[in-house]
């Protein structure tokens, strides 16, 4: 029904996620019919940051930098790691404002049925900084899932290897989360991590 | 947080409809960290529908041809014309499977607010089509909006000075919908528009 490019357009738009048949649809007619300078940017940004974006040495984040601006920020306390698996989640603990050391970007989680394990995750770099001596402490902020909690034992034993101080960022029901609309995993796990007060 | 070139493509991804600063970081770093080539075919696909997607010189639809593809076939019946707002509304017509003669695209509707008067919507063209002796009835489907049903009125004006048989489309409860839940504005309308049977 629509033209050989207008069709390409549409079905290119669903490699976005969440974006369905219909909703792709409409991001093409719009963009054609009322935004076509934005339609324009938005490839140039596409095709510079694909061409450019690598990961961080230091960190592994995804960046353009050779090392990113926190690993390079002197004003961060470089004794102090947190090790996260994605990018959002660094963005996610920076919002936060309350953590002012560096970070480690796993870029995924222990997987071996999807063949991830640790040599994927970068862990051969995050044994060198451990053992350079620059780090006291390790806060291991994985996800609470099977696979985050795997990863992050793993890290804690490598850790606990080099001597350093491991700690795993608390999980239970979240500040002003109300306890009839928290999951029964989360609650079971607020309940076995009680604190005596 | 992140780097120049991941900030701006999160930024130009806001260009698409429906997409807030959240989902744009989350598409952002989920084509970066998974999916660079159909990241880049996207920004393909947007580049060349930009540099060549104009309108068609008969029915004013999106398209690169300079003529599409609905209005060359000799198959469909050139002596009916469907008016539409959109070309996603002719692309719902056309799925509907019941239609088969040719389609005229305002590309918007009658807005004088917006500056959006006849000549922006083409209805020069419409009347020299009208005028040229090839149209027997005009069946109008612009949307049941109070623009649109002003928009209708305006062109079963012009198609009734050439004495063209002219019908709107009908509007109310939609097959299948459930009363309860239809708006009251339908409902009005659908109460207004009964028919004895
Ligand atoms: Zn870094
Ligand atoms: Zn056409």
């Amino acid at each position: 029904m629509y033209s050989p490019l207008i069709s390409q357009l549409i079905e290119s738009l669903r490699v976005l996620p969440g974006v369905g048949p219909k909703s792709a649809q409409r991001m093409a007619l719009q963009l054609l019919e009322r935004n076509q300078s934005g339609a324009l940017r938005l490839a140039g940004a596409l095709t510079q940051a694909c061409e450019k974006v690598g990961r961080c040495e230091s960190c592994r984040t995804l960046t353009e930098e050779t090392v990113c601006s926190l690993c390079k920020s002197t004003r961060r306390d470089a004794s102090l790691l947190c090790i996260v698996e994605m990018p959002a989640d660094v963005f996610a603990l920076e919002q936060s404002g309350t953590f002012s050391g560096k970070y480690f970007v796993l870029m995924g989680k222990l997987s071996p049925l999807d063949g991830i394990g640790p040599k994927e995750l970068g862990l051969e770099q995050l044994a060198h900084r451990f053992a350079v001596g620059e780090i006291d402490e390790v806060i291991i902020a994985t996800n609470p899932t099977m696979e985050g909690e795997a990863t992050a034992h793993y890290i804690a034993e490598m850790a606990k290897q080099h001597k350093l101080k491991v700690s795993r960022i608390a999980h239970g029901v979240p500040l002003g989360g109300e306890l009839e609309f928290i999951d029964g995993g989360t609650l079971a796990h607020a309940l076995a991590s009680r604190r005596e007060i």
